[in-house]
């Protein structure tokens, strides 16, 4: 992806962007497009009935990834308390959908791989959420 | 819209579906409209190096409206806990863009529309907060 | 919903704007919210393994939609070729989406709800874009 | 991304799934990302007047791109011919985002970066497309 390209070469870099921010980003477009590719890989299961909690969390995963995903990416106007609760929120959405793949790890590669990205997602949004804190106070 | 309908024909209907959550929906997807349309026409206005903050303010707003109306109409599963979250969020952006949006609205008739339109959806957010916020105790 | 209000006080009126189009436009908002509803009650369902066409062709729809309706509310710049390949594309998914509904419409209400919104939508961009067809000759 | 290792443990492989294919949905996801990062460049340029008609043209390749990407993402039931007719419309989106920001490419690298990123998908929705061409015949 080119978010540390795009984000080098706006003409109003003042705020905090900082690494931590930019893996994020790349983090919430890789788990949204992988969440969406677990709910459907689930439905696809002869085991549908039992993968519905799954497919919900993915469902909803996706969305909130793609939304934090776009939001971390403006820096024009400032708005960093938002983003700051946006990422906690994705933050969640993420632990949420990695619990709930893990249970699935073994018997279905792709809740492994999905609960991984999530998993990360997970830990991007925390550490891009602490470079905002230590900004904003 | 058609949200009270197929919520009620839905086959899961434990959990907190309240009427409050219904029109909090409702006025998601609404916002979410309006705002796209807001920063459309600010991008039109022969001003518009004066509207960028309220461009800014109504894309975030538009995106966090989908994704939380998108979460708050699955019922399937159960993490009332993430939608009482993006419901805080959505709360946030809204009343962050109505405020910027109220700035402009004597002078342009669809900042004042859509700064309405935020409230509204500011308040509807609140009351379906607070709706489970009964039921999670 | 606000389309109508908001279009009408656009600084940029140029272009057809009609009452095809704004209907169209509130049409792809609920016919999206509608699908997004109709696949997790799908999901909900205890026949769940004989619902996944349905859910497929939900979550599509529902996203193609949207992105239909956002398209079709800007009006800054000018792209209506583009505009009416997505009411096309739209067209098509929402008539997918409605005959797969329409299979399980007496078993289930949810779908026979969602398939009618599916088939206004599809009138509606079809509606939508023979108007501009007349402008954009 | 982790496109290919999703699909490649997708329990449905039916159906025209092609390095194209795969190279396609992580170039929709990168020129979304990429797309929305130069419409929020462009707000923040001095000269935002001029730069009215490449945020516009960034937004709708913005939200082409992520609807394409999903759709293109599910393996679940067969919607082939609705897949191409989206990968279509995203190479006329691509095209178009591309030959607005070329327009300014010497004077704002952003512009550079994006019309790049934008004629990369363009040509990948192609190459996608084509693939399905011979598998629908």
């Amino acid at each position: 992806m080119h978010v540390q390209q795009m984000i080098s070469t706006h003409p109003q870099m003042r705020g905090a962007v900082n690494d931590a921010l930019i893996q994020c980003i790349e983090e919430c477009y890789d788990c949204s497009q992988t969440c969406t590719s677990c709910a459907d890989a689930c439905l696809g299961e002869d085991a549908v009935s039992q993968m519905t909690q799954c497919i919900r969390t993915c469902l909803d995963c996706a969305d909130v990834c793609l939304t934090t995903g776009a939001l971390s990416t403006r820096r024009t106007g400032s708005n960093e308390a938002l983003i700051v609760r946006m990422l906690e929120v994705c933050e969640d959405a993420c632990r949420l959908c990695a619990e709930e793949c893990e249970r699935h790890a073994k018997d279905m590669e792709h809740c492994r791989i999905c609960g991984e990205a999530c998993r990360r997602c997970e830990r991007a949004c925390a550490a891009a959420r602490t470079g905002y804190a230590a900004t904003l106070q």
